[in-house]
């Protein structure tokens, strides 16, 4: 049966004393309403609609960046949950089946958990995602009537026996999305704040005969982020299980408590990371390769046998075959370097592709940039760069060629030819010594 | 009222294993001792006397370039704390009003506690600094009479009884100064160290009918150092509170138990700073300003919307306006950066002042030293700084004036010229190929 | 009396979930059999056999790299640990005195440890080293008869009475050489895995009237490897006990958990090492030198009053004397640089000798590879190497020689000459504003 999701972002987010709308805050390196983008995914739902309102552009560009066939519309005010997904009833017009809804501030929740969800629909008509917590506090409470929930009532309303109860609501509901807008209408405002609250359809579904359940996860599945320090928790608690998988999946971690991860970094079995590592989003490493220390990365692949860093910076679109090396304060972006290319120390490798075995020498920079576009440089394979050449692109080296140390390469190189660009060597006996005795004499005058 | 301090930094810190003072092991990246003069400061001393001993040329030295108005005084043998206060009495002479006593390794207390301490003087003509402790162990004990201070027992000379007592010396002290250096002349060194103890004047005190009270503070912020892993503690807890104040504050940082703060960060609301960074003293960063991972920050300014990093070292001096970019492995000393003025790659800056939307080329070189003095590069608005150019200093480049790729710029450039300085590429045909042969063949031979 | 060592490093570690065998697994920077190799070696033994089996030949070599002395003798099948033992009967034939096993997965025992076991052959025939576990799990116990060793146990054959014993086996065990290959004859594998437990020999040796007796050691000294994160585990609490004794040794950590040590690190007193700094194997740092953020040694001695980094990297071979000065972004190897020498901005010093007081500008390079070999650079006492200098090697420049900036030295350079190399700089008036007009131009039509 076809599902929908509708992800509530709308929310500023005031106790994040940020001008950033809180589910744009990153956490593993992209936004948080991705993270809710990606678990829902996991459904493969028909349609996605995302409910934005406070920096709606900003948020609506960030989902479009990560979700293309995601919708966004906007909650003009913010008048509650249940307000909120009433806003994406028109994007919904026309979709068959469920609609599930998610968070967009509320990372952690695991593809298995919402399959579960989904799946007790074959026994209840509004299903609702609960936990049981360690500390309950002011969460919603779910009181249940044997199997089925009979309604949820939220804390401040609740009595003392109410409280006394410890399953809690995570807010995140499925049902068939016309019982859902259906449900909706009937909900008021009349309570403390003012609100129109989701929760409350599970009691006017019950009093239409219909059954609502409880599916129950880990609380700490239904974290949701309200401070910064709320968030730096988050990351902790992200970065600890990136860590402990990428161990479970034997990946060397020398010290895992100093590699950060992103969302989506893939690491191979065997693969090495040192000390000190930054994964930015887009990192892919296969088995056998190895990230020295003090390296960042992102967006870029690595292949087997090769060996990156201490200090490399792989920047997006950089695509590293076997055995290529990539040593310390090297750049590399949009680049493509075929199997055993090196560039070992002190360089600037942009706008590229480095053919199998070419050696780029120390301080060698393509100079990707002319000051209004950018333009690429072609190494052949086996090619020879000799220490601080510059490519000024576009620039072709051919295969096998050798550039002189310190030379400006402006035309094409041929294959196997030698490119040189530099002043002779001229020598002046004494004069060295007699220039720093100048310089010395003349500081002395000044002093 | 006038109030002056005392502040004890005389010890030698045996149990740091140090040749250094112990009052000079940094903390939040500068001495110890200065954070006691940085917590005093807030009572806006008349006069700040430093007593120094072990090391004292060293203390004094660190003294002076933190708080130049403060007067060091020799304690030449080390007597104890009352003998040590004694040493600052010719140097508070005529001075009216209070003496506080401080510790040089000390370095936690807060502005409040000190100020609810003189405040006490209202009610008491001594007044003592108290904590409760979690395990009074060995501190001296303070013995109340209702809400006045009895008297002070160090824990050897402690009956059960008073042992019992959980309230506890900081050692920290306000008094008028003549009563202070009165009571001290009857202090006398018949104990088991032989030492003159600035808590024997609370009995002298109270015998002679003065009034004696104590405040009370949180235990953390009488905490003293004695040990290096101490210290290391003391910096953990230093650390963690600047970044709770940092998170509390809206800073966006991704990983903040990976950023090392000095006592004087100052980071902007929406500023971000990613993982592994370290602040040394005197940087601001303006909110909505990004330092990137692995960056390193001393005595600068970065102003909103400019990108530092990763891998950035700026160093003191340094000013970035709004919109600069200081990217991967560029050191920026002593030197201006106008509006939205670029260096991306690989770079030396130093002694500079970069004008609005300059672009510095990667491998860009101010030539700042000559080998016995330095001088200064001036680069206009909208200059293009080729790759890899060297700017011998003293040298000038013109606003919109382009250098070629691996020019060494020697003389000045006039705005919108261009300056080129680069022999001709000479190409010579299957060269390359022929001399990478000629070098394997004689490695054979060798071998 | 005479001792060998037979250290047992056969296992697959399946749980590791690695190509690389267990014991090769890094912890403090080298192979988890050479802690088993460094805590044997205290007890200065006459033959050294270690058991391979998965991954022999790896393993083989790992410990000749570490141990020449050592034979490695092969295990085909994995029989159990009775049998690996009985595989270095041929390589200890001859050797009189006792032999201790030993296990490549158990790095943490002290040479304290191993000398009291053997100081209890004096009163037992066989002695096992044991520990009282918090939690003995599935550990084998320990059956004492008094002070005498009853038996061993594993956990599966326990009775209830036997499994509430806490002194469990370490499986370290002690005895004449001769007395154990004999005793293992009579080890059946008669048990549920059908292997040959080395454990067995301690009921056989009872029931032949010899003494067997225990020596405990604290049970964090027995901790054996068996996953990625029991390594993780390890490494940590090796960092942990690495950073306190460095603290104790009156070694500055400004931010002790930020400090990745090696196995054999040696930091003098009063050094400083700030945070985020790696070391790997090899690197001695002596009293008050300086190694700042973000470096990274290995292999390498830094003198007295040195000052590296911060983002420095020393590779093997680095020899540093007294207040030489290492700069941000400089990469030095196999290289001697001799007193107060400088190299402080984005160099690559390598295969190279440096003179006292020798000043590198940046951008400094030694083109010490020509594409098949690796050749050395000299540079005198009190040379100025001008920014950006290319030093083609082999290549000597003399004392106090000057080399100016942006020059490809090719050929010595005498004492006092100045070397340039180096077109002159040719200016254009108006050029660089109309080139740029152009590229704009350009773009425009191609848009």
């Amino acid at each position: 049966m076809a599902v929908s999701l509708v992800i509530l972002a709308a929310g500023q987010g005031t106790r994040m004393n940020s001008d950033l709308p809180k589910v744009l805050h990153p956490l593993g390196g992209v936004p948080l309403v991705v993270h809710a983008l990606t678990a829902g995914a996991a459904l493969e739902p028909e349609r996605i609609v995302v409910v934005t309102g406070h920096g709606a552009d900003q948020v609506q560009a960030a989902v479009a960046a990560h979700a293309p066939d995601a919708v966004s519309v906007r909650q003009e005010e913010q008048l509650g949950t249940g307000h909120a997904v009433a806003q994406a009833r028109a994007a919904l017009d026309g979709a068959a089946g469920d609609v599930v809804v998610l968070y967009g501030d509320t990372p952690f929740l695991t593809p298995d958990t919402l399959a579960r969800l989904r799946a007790a629909r074959t026994h209840h008509d509004v299903v609702v995602l609960g936990f049981e917590a360690a500390d309950p506090g002011r969460y919603g409470r779910l009181v249940m009537d044997g199997e089925a929930l009979d309604r949820i009532v939220e804390f401040k309303d609740a009595t003392d026996n109410e409280r006394a109860i410890t399953l809690c609501n995570s807010g995140v509901i499925c049902a068939n999305g016309a019982v859902v807008f259906n449900l909706l209408k009937s909900v008021g405002n009349d309570n403390a704040s003012g609100e129109y609250y989701l929760t409350d359809i599970i009691a006017i579904a019950r009093a239409r005969g219909l059954r609502a359940g409880v599916v129950r996860c880990d609380e700490s599945e239904t974290l949701g982020i309200n401070t910064r320090a709320e968030l730096s928790r988050a990351e902790a608690a992200f970065q600890a299980r990136a860590r402990a998988a990428a161990l479970e999946d034997g990946v060397t971690l020398v010290a895992p408590d100093t590699v950060h991860f992103a969302f989506d970094t893939v690491l191979g079995r065997d693969a090495v990371v040192e000390p000190n590592v930054v994964f930015g989003p887009g990192v892919t490493v296969e088995s056998g390769a190895t990230i020295r220390a003090f390296s960042h990365l992102e967006g870029c692949h690595v292949s087997r046998g090769a060996v990156v860093g201490p200090y490399a910076r792989l920047r997006p679109g950089t695509e590293l075959a076997e055995d290529v090396r990539i040593g310390n304060f090297v750049e590399v972006k949009n680049a493509v370097m075929d199997p055993g290319a090196k560039a070992n120390h002190l360089a600037y490798v942009g706008d590229a592709h480095v053919g199998a075995g070419a050696n780029l020498g120390a301080g060698t920079i393509t100079c990707n940039y002319d000051g209004v576009s950018k333009h690429r440089t072609e190494i052949g394979a086996g090619a020879f760069i000799g220490s601080d050449t510059m490519l000024v692109a576009p620039v072709r080296v051919g295969a096998r060629a050798v550039t002189g140390s310190g030379s400006v390469i402006t035309e094409d190189v041929p294959d196997e030819a030698l490119a040189l660009g530099r002043a002779a060597q001229v020598t002046r006996p004494g004069l060295g010594a007699r220039l720093m005795a100048r310089l010395r004499a003349a500081r002395k005058g000044q002093a």
